[in-house]
């Protein structure tokens, strides 16, 4: 597989895929599979019976006809109110009946594509498609050496090559890390530069107020080159839309939503319903309150624009009891990824779920949180997995090590999805003819024409023995992925862009800057 | 939930359930669900589809038929050859036709119990029950300070120990590490004598030969205090069999089979088939060696006893193609755990898949692997999970701190593996009304009556914030299994057994002793 670069440096990665070899100084490269979009050959897994899931479904109706959402927008009122909604005369209350939200339903698309400023990294979003995201909001930055600081540019930098390099990271979910040296007026215009100029992939804008959603519509419309109409035909930016549970919206998330939703950009609503704080204590209250505001999110974007693409997001979890702390990876955020999952494909909608963690280090802890929340976001049949690599510490950290080990896991996630070959050569009754009973496989011709790339080749896990182990300073993962991680930053290469994109980019940022950027005030 | 002990001691785990409190010079006692048996609510998944499946049943069966198997055992040729195998005059190559395959299928029960000396802590095996058990047979056991050493008694009995205490661990799959300091010809008998008196859970006996696995029945049954008939009414001990990979099974295993079956006791049937080393390169290669492995070991069984309880196990993994090294909880290992419960569901037998991980240190990858594992073997539909706590290093490690994190892994397994409840209560629509639109749900009627058991509240996982667990000397999970890990041995309590029972027990210990124990030249 390996084979030098042109210019003799070594790199891993981008379009040509895995590098080896090049001039005796440079490390290996780090080696990776291939840049490529999981799909899932699994029956997603059900979390409840079909009367059960319909229990859930009335449940949020009831929620949605009876207590209703708060509502913080007057625009999002009076579209509602356009609709058939029951919006309160006096305040921000507005119930939704069965009927509206019925309807509502079917009409945004199951599966559709995002696209990429590189068409070679463009995503289909649904069925069984998986994309996978980066870390996204972190407001601290850590590694082994530096230890956890706030968020600053140069960390914001550096997790933006990595998320270039990392080919199992499809989307930019969002700042890796808040770079809060970037004042919050411009921040979004430098930021969402940063993604265009120095990666081709996918990325989300916030939305945090209709001017940061308009200036990254036009963001994405000039990084792809493309015209307004052909932007609206085709969907090129996502922003996620966290209602703020309970059964409320307000007016920046609306906005994000109408103003996206109008020009046929992707809505991902992601109510954040930790159970026994912001929801019910148990599971299913707390999923259905999810699904609740999830469909009061639907109601609106599909009252401004049927068909506008829209997805599902769960992210129900849990609090520790005893202190009030988040949870994330727990055996309750699995049934609720399961579920929300279920939830989704009843209503046709791609289904966002996360890879989440609670621990302070990159420990056992952090794996074993991560790979439990992997297990219910993939079984539950994830389509966009936000805060794919990188995220500690609920969400209050992105570290360079985990960034790197979490696309090791997605890696192992996306080749478990790959579908096994079932023939006469893969069964290889021939092989074992030939190797007989006692014998070993090693040498046979079977083997040799197939082990370079018959399994899995972890970046992370040693499995040296015990002892070779010992004799090289008995490594953790942690330290290896810290090695790793500062590798690929020196891997690092720019992708190709056109200069006209470039310097219309640069013009429109300008412009807007001499504007005086967005409102601080949301 | 906490209750102090009577006695003014703090404890956890037994029949009683959790404990707390209990006088102020004591530790909190570690906490622990009471004992209970999981039981999965979810389809297991399927790794190919039923075409594919019948395909690699057929090709079982050519290599069955085609390529046979050597037995080196004379008692299993006769049997076999009386059941209508086709068993070479000058050698040991069994060649079994598909008719005889075939009409040993169904024989087997699906279901059954497996009978420890406390009855509370019988098992059903099958179904869509789980069984863990611990670690088995590390040469080498593991703790942080102690650092790396040979397998010996006192090990083993701490490992026996924990066992004990640890809830969720349901069988001890054999001897958690070797106790090389017990001579080959009596460890059997010290061994199990050892389980009996300090535990009273289900355990394994090793299929070495005739006289140790006779032993290890007769060993049970005293243990239960029933007779002969009852014993072989109802199964009381379990064995594993590994057959010699490739198309092998030697003299001690066919023993382990005939005797076992004979006696109406558990068969584990599981080849070790690592992929490209004992085994073809391939996922489904490797799997349909492991196959045709497994019905030959049906046969055999069910040739000297239809319907002795026989579990159809599943170990196929890959090797690391650069070094030859094992790999364990990759994702060919997860494709492979979802195809072996195929199998096994296609052939009505209960599944044995296993915990595993190639780390050498309890880090990120030893968590990472084991919950790959867990998640293949879970989700493939498992029924004895082997090695469930303590697993490292590919099988040379007993770790005592891996075998209290497994624990809480397996907890947090056997929670999320709890049907959710869907109702009105739970779907708490009135608590939404309670609290409304931006409210908080700590102080909510519905979250007050439910807090204290809402979610499962791990051993392991630290939630603090970053500031509180940094003050606290920012310890890693690896560092609090060593606390939790001691903190379970202090608590240890053996036990009750009957006099009569320990009696009758030393006093056959002391008789085989006598004439010697066991062979050792196996």
């Amino acid at each position: 597989m390996a084979e030098a670069s042109a210019g003799g440096r070594t790199r891993s990665g981008g379009r040509r895929g895995r590098r080896g070899g090049g001039d005796s100084e440079t490390v290996a490269a780090v080696e990776q599979p291939a840049w490529r979009q999981p799909r899932s050959p699994y029956m997603p897994v059900a979390a409840v019976s079909a009367d059960q899931l319909e229990a859930i479904h009335q449940a949020s109706l009831t929620v949605l006809e009876e207590i209703g959402i708060d509502i913080l927008s007057d625009e999002a009122k009076s579209i509602l109110k356009a609709a058939g909604a029951d919006v309160a005369v006096d305040g921000d209350r507005v119930r939704f009946d069965r009927a509206l939200v019925e309807q509502s339903l079917g009409k945004a698309p199951p599966e559709f594509t995002l696209h990429a400023r590189n068409p070679d990294h463009s995503l289909k979003i649904g069925g069984a498609w998986i994309a996978n995201c980066s870390v996204g909001s972190a407001p601290n930055a850590h590694d082994m050496e530096g230890g956890r600081r706030p968020g600053n540019s140069a960390d914001f930098l550096n997790f933006v090559k990595l998320i270039q390099q990392l080919n199992i990271v499809h989307i930019i979910g969002g700042y890796p890390v808040e770079p809060l040296d970037r004042h919050p007026s411009i921040r979004h215009l430098d930021c969402l530069s940063d993604f265009v100029t120095m990666t081709d992939k996918v990325f989300h804008a916030y939305s945090l107020g209709r001017e940061r959603i308009l200036d990254g519509i036009e963001i994405a419309r000039i990084a792809r080159g493309i015209d307004d109409k052909t932007l609206e035909r085709e969907p090129s930016l996502m922003t996620i839309v966290n209602s703020n549970s309970p059964l409320k919206l307000d007016e920046p998330m609306c906005g994000g939503i109408i103003e996206m939703a109008r020009r046929n950009q992707v809505v991902v609503l992601t109510p954040f319903t930790l159970a026994g704080a912001m929801a019910p204590v148990t599971v299913a209250g707390a999923v259905t309150q999810q699904n609740a505001e999830a469909l009061a999110g639907l109601v609106l974007s599909q009252s401004v624009r049927p068909g506008a693409p829209f997805v599902y997001g769960g992210f129900t979890s849990n609090v520790d009891m005893k202190s009030g702390a988040p949870a994330f990876g727990t055996p309750e955020y699995m049934q609720s990824a399961l579920l929300g999952g279920q939830l989704s494909r009843r209503y046709g909608l791609p289904y966002r779920s996360s890879n989440v963690c609670a621990a302070n280090t990159v420990d056992a802890q952090a794996a074993y949180e991560s790979v439990f929340s992997l297990w219910g976001a993939t079984m539950g049949g994830v389509n966009i997995l936000k805060h794919g690599a990188g995220w500690m510490e609920g969400g209050l950290q992105a570290s360079f090590e985990k960034m790197v080990l979490d696309a090791d896991l997605l890696q192992m996630v996306a080749a478990f999805l790959t579908p096994l070959e079932v023939n006469d050569d893969t069964m290889a009754i021939d092989a074992m003819r030939e190797v007989g009973p006692g014998g070993h496989f090693f040498g046979a011709a079977h083997t040799m024409e197939r082990y370079s790339t018959a399994f899995y080749s972890p970046m992370i896990s040693d499995w040296r023995n015990y002892e070779a182990w010992q004799e090289a300073g008995s490594p953790t993962a942690y330290e290896k992925a810290n090695r790793l991680y500062k590798q690929l930053l020196v891997e690092y290469e720019q992708p190709p862009i056109d200069n006209a994109v470039r310097e219309e980019l640069e013009a429109f940022v300008a412009r807007r800057k001499e504007e005086g950027g967005a409102p601080t005030d949301f």
